[in-house]
């Protein structure tokens, strides 16, 4: 038998006994599901030390591979990251659990009283790198939205996650559910993700999180539907007759608060009117901060340390202190050029004008529309949702960031003396 | 340049007119969209004999090719369908407009005041087969929700369906909506379909309807998102204690008031207790309205007329008056035969058992769970939605059948004040 087959009966059994927890776990109470998130949490804290050891293994084998300082960084299990790994565990036994919620009902004229009931989606496949804590954080997500979950991690993090998987399966054991509630795919194989990627009829959902190559190498392989962002090439705009130092605010903390991530600002705007006042501020701002401007003509007119900005710089996601900037005629250029060279994640306008903040809020088509703060707000703690397995900026099934709501569905449920239909 | 390129091309241009258009749909109010409903609700009234005529070219062609009288009668489009489709579209216009409504909105801790606003999806490709009348159904109703549609229908409706479009087109126009908001691809070519499927960057989600293999086609060759079932096979489980004569006209009315849809009882089953005063009683119904019933040795010793259920017959959709019947031990055993040959469709439970019935509710995985009410009210319409684009058996989006709402998403919308992320 070829690899490949191998790992494609090994995915198989591993999804098959998914989906018979699933069935377990969608009935499952929100106590039992608690209890073994707090029993992980626990187990995380009193094995610290063979979970450190395990992760050794595999920062030493990254080492000795070449691995590069701030990989090796996100590889590592410190007692800080495995700390926050429990609390995030205590976190998500507090929050509401969403199964079972009815969000509505009503009556028929036939006497019918219809509803709909949330239920866990069944099983998820996770595909992601480097960092083993995302091994916990998912478990937990998906085991209180009654989920089963089977995960595909880096092949760095292997003894990593299979050390974490072993305390997962002691956790769900020790609560009365079954352990293969939570596995981990004990191999780095990629025909194994190729392989679970293809299990349509067991599988219900898959979340890759990664770079866009992951992303990109899931979708592309996919027969499951995916719910997955690209990258977030996020944008403000400064409005005509903006208040300049919110402005400026608001343009230092969406580029440089933590500019390597999806939510960073990537693009300025600005009002042609604004620009002579705004644009010096702004970049005195952005410079000491050791950011790079790049501009249109019109910026750079007003901006000598910006460089020319090429038609690259439009749809670039830079994850660093790069920042594109454009002028441009009013909210309905931003508007276009936003639905040109954006990617649906997160654009916010900066104004003091009624019309047109109800104007960008209505006629922006991304996930997350912001008036007066940051881009960085779009984040599934920062919103409200409690916590967050990751951000889709495809429209189907949810939009923005997915908390465990997201993780469900909602089924009909009718309640009748007998109708029969006429 | 092939034929396959020349339907790419022809099919990019069409999808980037429906993307243009989606975003003057997007904004568009209530009263145009209404208005463009009601103009073409009677544009097809006023152009009743045009609309006949094309459809005779697609009669005559089909009968010479010898298409079945059923078939045929499918294609039609006499006077009583083209006022079926007009009223309609009016109650189409009569419902509730969701683009817009904002279904929750919370303060943060920072003031941030976050909602939830639905949006359309986007654009969506409707892939159907003979029935011209679905041109215009879908059309409404991805209208009224704010959402461009590239419609691809039969072969055999051709003439019909650009027809239609050609009514369509005015309606928008004059109502000052984009003809692009809804087009349909003037080509009988399989390529052109395949080419639809694959504009993953301008088609948001793929809605086919049609026969299992339409289904699978379409599943197969997608990279986009479909909503779609492949089959209902629906069961009826008759518990220990159940009143029978409900449990009677539920299964008549479940197995024959229209026995060729998916919400059709397929499969019945009994528990053991009650089987020998049940099955002879319903037995004689389903016998006397001409259902060939299939049962396991259990029910065969109490019904003579019943054949022996062979291990297809379990999962089988049959559409047809033929039903399944299988003796079980009990509730447990009624919901694993489900799980384990359901197609997560429609099931309903008869009972006067308070706990089984919560149960059944509970533990039932499927898209609409009754109880005490027969199959048949799987149906937008019967369960209040107002209109239905179809029933989606995938639990992603939407699970059950899909109204207006169905072809919305909602987008975060944050109203700050500065506020900064910490």
């Amino acid at each position: 038998m070829s690899a490949e087959h191998l790992a494609q009966e090994m995915v198989r059994e591993l999804c098959l006994a998914a989906k018979a927890a699933s069935r377990q776990l969608a009935v499952a109470s929100s106590a039992q599901k608690n209890l073994a998130l707090l029993n992980l949490a626990q187990a995380l804290l009193d094995q610290a030390p063979a979970l450190k050891a395990a992760n050794q293994a595999d920062l030493t084998a990254a080492a000795d591979s070449g691995m590069s300082a701030a990989m090796l960084d996100r590889l590592t299990l410190s007692d800080g990251v495995i700390a926050s790994m429990a609390q995030g565990l205590r976190e998500v036994a507090a929050l509401p659990d969403p199964v079972g919620e009815v969000t509505g009902m009503w009556r028929r004229p036939n006497g019918l009283l219809v509803g709909r009931q949330r239920i866990p989606l069944g099983v998820i496949g996770f595909i992601y790198e480097s960092r083993p804590n995302v091994t916990v954080d998912a478990a937990g997500l998906c085991l209180k939205s009654g989920n089963a979950v089977v995960l595909k991690g880096g092949k760095e993090a292997l003894n990593s996650n299979l050390a974490l998987a072993g305390l997962v399966a002691s956790a769900l054991k020790d609560a009365g559910l079954p352990t293969a509630a939570a596995q981990v795919i004990p191999t780095v194989d990629r025909a194994a993700s190729l392989a679970l990627l293809q299990e349509e009829d067991l599988v219900d959902v898959i979340i890759p999180r990664g770079g866009e190559g992951l992303i990109r190498f899931v979708t592309a392989n996919s027969r499951i539907p995916v719910l997955k962002h690209y990258k977030g090439v996020c944008h403000v705009y400064v409005d005509q007759g903006a208040d300049l130092d919110m402005a400026v605010d608001i343009c230092v903390n969406a580029k440089c608060q933590r500019p390597g991530v999806c939510n960073a600002m990537e693009t300025l705007l600005v009002h042609q009117d604004e620009a002579a006042a705004f644009l010096p501020l702004v970049a005195a701002a952005l410079l000491e901060r050791g950011v790079e401007l790049r501009g249109c003509p019109a910026t750079r007119a007003l901006v000598a340390q910006a460089v020319p900005a090429v038609e690259e710089d439009w749809p670039a996601e830079f994850l660093d202190l790069i920042l594109a900037v454009r002028v441009v005629a009013g909210l309905d250029e931003a508007m276009e050029h936003i639905a040109r060279y954006g990617s649906a994640h997160s654009e916010a306008i900066v104004t003091r004008d009624y019309a047109r903040a109800r104007r960008f809020i209505n006629g922006v088509d991304s996930s997350v529309v912001l008036v007066n703060a940051s881009t960085r707000f779009n984040d599934g703690g920062q919103l409200g949702l409690g916590a967050e397995i990751g951000i889709n900026t495809s429209k189907l099934h949810a939009f923005g960031p997915m908390g465990l709501t997201e993780l469900t569905t909602q089924k009909f449920i009718v309640h009748g003396d007998g109708q029969v239909r006429q």
